[in-house]
């Protein structure tokens, strides 16, 4: 059957490699401002019952997601039957609980409008916590993870390499990326010294001195957590340190930050645009269309 | 029964005089932005569980709209039973239908986003078109209209002053005028000389020349329409020039744009906050909260 992939001007490098992927016809987004600041888009041509439609939603996040809103109801409304919906970074995914009490589930609000406005299965990429999908999604929905795409990449750059994650918490994509390397994999831990009351951050278990050690993460923000991982991880002694990520959001200064904290190389995916996205994500979404998207 | 009103800070002071006039207790939501560009909203205190939340959404619509978005989703998750809303300014309510194939209804796409997050019923201000609300809402709602409020500030300001409005779409809203001032009222109308091809815009049949003008429209946003019609009525000699209007979007310089045309004194409500923002609606949101709201 036939397909489309529609874009918007957020995603259309990533939309036109994923169209090329399907065999699909690449429709762009026609996409302006009006003068008091309200956005506005229109699907320019007729496109096909099956439509699956990229956007991504970096900073300007809260016009990018109106944005979206806006062309999913331009597209049902156009006449599309089954519209996938990718978005490779999904904002306010981290806001994923009532951390405190008052507080909005924000990914949830966003993932209900998407349902409720028509999107008939989601991809995501590297989603904060994917149980978010699980918990707020009735629609058939995908999270893949680029570990082996960055993996690759990384490939003939390091020697022997140790994987660490820079929490407890992102052990598990230290894991999968540690397989895909054929590598060790450790995270690391904060101690007080009993006496001092020192606080050091290191890897719990591996040693990582004169060897080469590769950080991953789903985000680069702000780069603060990313450089203090760099940071202990140069204290430590290691050879070479290359950063990778999936969505290098890259608030501000961050990635001179994460340079300046010692590392050697910083790469991410095309989930965002950005000096650093090496890797693109387009196969890995054209897989799970394929598998599982209802595609 | 008792009720809480929760306020944003884009309409706190709205939302003060109304939960004053409804004798009801006062909440401000708690608001931040964090260091990638999300947005932040939280319920400090638990509400009553019938809750009215007063929230405008001029520009920047689209943040402004995912914090209302975020900020129902808090309300519903913090135990509000019925969760009444207040928008005093609908962004995207001009979108309102598809002008164009492959466009979105984006005041639609709005609407059902805000009833899929759980509110209960809808009050609105002076909406572009009322029929929108009744197309794609299923929860009660009311749109109220400040014609009396303009016209008390205006009473003693003019002198038996025809009511003109801008175009003939405009013209229920000048009749409405016009009977609370117990005035004339009429439209301006475009004319081309079939001689010299010359267009002139003028009252339709109201001789206005030594008369006090008041013109009436929804929205003056970047002031082209109004300007030009400010215009009009100064050629036709009228004595003073009074603008009316709801929402004081005013795009960049569009209240100088208008007093450059040649107005006396252009005068807006409170629903969005500007240097006009002279009449309050909180007395008639009140009025609808008590009568339709469900309140």
């Amino acid at each position: 059957m036939s397909a489309s992939v529609v874009a918007t001007s957020s995603s259309a490098g990533l939309a036109a490699r994923l169209a090329r992927s399907l065999g699909a016809d690449l429709l762009l987004m026609e996409e302006k401002t009006f003068p008091d600041g309200e956005c506005y888009v229109r699907v320019p041509a007729r496109p096909s019952p099956l439509t699956v439609l990229v956007h991504t939603t970096y900073p300007d996040q809260d016009r990018r997601l109106v944005q979206l809103f806006l062309a999913v109801e331009a597209l049902k409304g156009v006449g599309v039957d089954r519209l996938v919906l990718a978005v490779p970074y999904l904002a306010y995914a981290r806001q994923d609980r009532r951390f405190l009490e008052g507080e909005p589930v924000s990914v949830g609000a966003v993932l209900r409008t998407l349902e409720g406005l028509g999107v008939d299965a989601l991809v995501t990429v590297d989603v904060h916590k994917p149980e978010s999908l699980h918990e707020w999604l009735r629609i058939p929905h995908a999270n893949v993870l680029p570990i082996r795409e960055l993996a690759a990449y990384l490939g003939s750059r390091v020697e022997d390499p140790v994987v660490v994650a820079p929490d407890r918490g992102a052990l598990h994509r230290a894991e999968a990326m540690a397989r895909a390397l054929n590598a060790e994999y450790d995270y690391l831990e904060k101690a007080r010294d009993r006496v001092t009351g020192e606080v050091t951050v290191k890897p719990k278990e591996v040693d990582v001195a004169g060897r080469d050690v590769v950080i991953v993460d789903d985000i680069i923000s702000t780069g603060g957590t990313i450089a203090e991982a760099v940071r202990a991880i140069r204290k430590e002694k290691a050879c070479k340190i290359i950063v990778a990520c999936t969505h290098p959001i890259l608030v501000e200064n961050a990635l001179v930050k994460v340079y300046e904290a010692g590392a050697d190389m910083v790469i991410g995916t095309d989930t965002v645009p950005s000096q650093i996205s090496y890797v693109s994500v387009a196969p890995i979404i054209a897989k799970a269309l394929k598998n599982k998207g209802g595609y």
